[in-house]
């Protein structure tokens, strides 16, 4: 049985395929999310539909999986069963827990209603909502105070997300939505992007955290780093101790895992990881395996195996390897190993930084090595064409496809 | 000044381009929404942006048209004001109100939180979250009463709306979801299509009614007439004297206007229409305008013009030749005259019917021309390319691409 339908999840069925095996797959949302790309759909440039399919669609010919739209309340490891939230108990032989990460806020979880993360589709429309919804708020008033908090934007975390989020709200501002205000000027705008730490995107090198904190500058972002917020209203952020009147606020700084670790009865990390061993199955039950970013899996450095969509990849590839040689009667693999391949992350619409290791690169070439390595991890040729001419269309005509304000409009109906 | 960014409004700021007037164009959302395709929407054929667009990006190199994202909730007609939601009193000299109709329950207002109609966006995503949760309760369930109740989909009303719903879900359910289930057989689904008049279609000829219902009838759908609906509540709908167990009940069966007619304080029909003299404007008050689905508009033969797009877009045109000619001094044109350009409508994804008057088609090359005609109208290169994408990629795949349930799973939520 797997848990998860994200990239962890999904790998394990790939490669797992032809095995004697039956596979229930099980998740509480009807659709894999392409997360690397979901700030596109916060900041107008992709559909929802770009990036999301249907679980049981990618499925429709493995019939050895079954798909069911449910959640996980408990595990029984003694009577191998899961408990759903339908009421249902579903036995297993073996089980694989990929139910990943959302965003945490550090025990200040009052601070969601106000700066929401970004992990579901519905956060990132709600986001899109609260950007579009500042600009026309901003064009309807009167009040100089009032306008200058709706035209300011506070980013919080300059991990690739964060980056990701200031630089296309900048280049929205600044590029696409002037010709379309009469009243407001939107180049006024402020982006602010903020971090507790010393530099943006600590992941990777120096010299490129330099040159994506000048391309973001360029772009008209204000970094301001060093600084932890230490209070978030609906009025505002405080920035360490000066207060920063904004409307929008958006969460990118930390996650925490989701409670696999609970269900089982077993330690994990301050981020609520699930502790395994090197063959990523849990202490004294071999059968159990917890994989992605829901798992704290330590590397031969003694850092944790980072939270990214190729690590999950590995892992759910990893644990495939290890049930089938069980099923075989083969050797098993030894100790799982992460190979790291590289981190990406773009700068608004024209600028990218990719450090593969020994291959590092920065500016516009690597923002179409991005662009392509994207498109071709996405999931069937129709998302791979419509992303492709999203991104195609905005680059030729300068225009946001998918602007559009849905749901709720006050803040309160968001919850 | 314009209230509402439908097909109306947008006529008459397109038709008036060009003259020396300021427009400000007053919608409550952000986009135009091209109805006619949104039961595709909610059918997970397209997505939300193929077939919106947010206005005051249509208006972008318009520098006399000044958007508002705002909502009308008075008109002092002695002053020649419009209060607007957020506080605003904004002047106007001319007022054309365009603002629509909702979906009516005939007084049973109960009725909308169990079947809701389709008139928005989030009208067609809560419609689609529904139809796709109930096959995926569907599979849950171990009980055969559940089940039954589960696969039964109720469509009340057999205008366009409700013909082409019922289409769609029978398409959906016998072609595209059978490979994806392992436990249920979605063939078995029940599409029910209940009509309290005599045939389905009623603005076509009999002939095309007819074809309609047996074309409907070849998907599977149930097609029952003469027969009103007496209740609906969570666990089913009374039609006539007989109870049908179904989870999804849509509504397609009435309209009422928008309240214009209330802000001005003139007299209204039955379903709220506000009635306007033969040149659109209001009695007493030549300056003030009410045009589309929420005028009451008189033809010479007695019977109201139709609530549907090209009637709206004539209104809008035709008001702005008025106002056009009052600037210039000219002759004002004569009475509004509705020139009925013919009626389409598809059923499922092979066959359509088209009313062109003395031209009359029907079945497959129908639907092609339906389709075109479509495209066509659609706004801007991009949303063609994409709505004709998805047609071709559905036609030649038999794979719909939009079918994500997003926003809250539980009824409760959906308010």
């Amino acid at each position: 049985m797997v848990v998860g339908g994200g990239f962890a999840g999904l790998q394990f069925v790939h490669a797992i395929k032809g095995s004697p095996v039956k596979i229930t797959l099980i998740d509480r949302r009807n659709h894999h999310l392409f997360q690397p790309l979901l700030y596109q759909v916060a900041t107008t440039v992709l559909a929802t539909s770009d990036i999301a399919w249907p679980i049981r669609h990618l499925y429709r010919d493995r019939k050895d999986v079954t798909t069911l739209l449910d959640e996980v309340v408990a595990v029984d490891r003694a009577a191998k069963t899961v408990t759903l939230k339908s009421g249902a108990k579903v036995p297993y032989d073996t089980l694989l827990l990929a139910t990943g990460a959302r965003h945490a806020y550090f025990g200040r979880d009052e601070w969601e209603d106000v700066a929401p993360g970004l992990k579901t589709l519905e956060d990132a429309t709600t986001i899109r909502r609260r950007v579009l919804l500042a600009f026309e708020r901003a064009e309807l008033t009167d009040k100089t105070a009032e306008l200058d908090a709706q035209l300011t934007f506070v980013i919080i975390g300059a991990g690739p997300t964060g980056v990701e989020m200031a630089g296309m709200i900048a280049e929205l501002a600044r590029n696409t939505l002037p010709p379309e205000f009469r009243k407001v000027d939107t180049t006024r705008t402020r982006v602010l992007l903020v971090e507790a730490g010393p530099r943006v995107l600590p992941a990777f090198t120096e010299d490129l955290s330099a040159y994506a904190k000048s391309a973001l500058e360029k772009l008209g972002v204000e970094v301001q780093l060093g600084k932890p917020v230490t209070a978030i209203t609906e009025d505002g952020v405080t920035i360490g101790d000066r207060f920063v009147p904004s409307r929008t606020v958006v969460w990118a700084a930390g996650v925490q895992a989701s409670p696999a670790a609970k269900w089982l009865g077993i330690g994990a990390d301050r981020a609520g990881r699930a502790v395994v061993g090197p063959d990523l199955s849990i202490e004294g039950d071999p059968d159990i395996f917890v994989v992605g970013d829901t798992a704290l899996v330590m590397q031969a450095d003694g850092k944790p195996v980072p939270g990214i969509a190729p690590a999950a990849k590995q892992q759910g590839d990893y644990v495939a390897k290890l049930v089938k040689a069980r099923l075989f009667g083969r050797a098993v693999p030894g100790p799982f190993k992460y190979r790291h391949q590289g981190s990406l992350a773009t700068i608004g619409k024209r600028a990218a930084v990719i450090d593969f290791g020994k291959f590092k690169l920065k500016g516009g070439l690597a923002w179409w090595i991005w662009g392509l390595a994207h498109i071709y991890f996405l999931i069937g040729t129709r998302s791979r064409f419509a992303v492709a001419w999203s991104w195609l269309w905005i680059h030729l005509s300068g225009q946001h496809s998918a602007r559009l304000i849905t749901q709720r409009e006050t803040l309160k109906e968001d919850k």
